[in-house]
């Protein structure tokens, strides 16, 4: 299997865990809900995809970077909404 | 910076999404409310993460693979309280 075929799935499954975002947010944003949603959770995965994003860098992964960017820029926006409707 | 060092750094970033996930598995148990939860978003997420195990693999990163094991398992608990409070 060559690097660009790899490249290929990890970007797969980068569009997988991204889109997995889209409906969380879609859903705080029309029930006005974030009840069931925990904050914790949230502060973590951020502090995390980060740090992921420093790994994806160091390891020279585009898959692992762009993956953890996209992340970070959607946990802010549930982030936002967590405090904003508390 | 060194191999090992990069790898403990990926470790840290597996260790905080890992966590991050168990708030939620906690909030569903302890109130047995999972609306606010997007059943979607879960299985989505969890394709996502069995494909980034196979890229984790494919690149020859410990850390990659760890996490999203890890995760996977965590996130079939989450989906299965989703289906079995519906």
């Amino acid at each position: 299997m060559t690097d660009f075929e790899i490249e290929i799935i990890g970007l797969i499954a980068a569009c997988l865990t991204t889109i997995s975002f889209m409906p969380q947010v879609y859903k705080i944003w029309k029930y006005k809900n974030s009840n069931g949603i925990s904050l914790s959770m949230y502060l973590f995965m951020l502090s995390g995809v980060i740090i992921w994003f420093l790994y994806g860098f160091l390891i020279g992964s585009f898959s692992v970077m762009l993956a953890n960017f996209i992340a970070a820029v959607l946990q802010m926006i549930i982030i936002y909404y967590k405090l904003k409707l508390k």
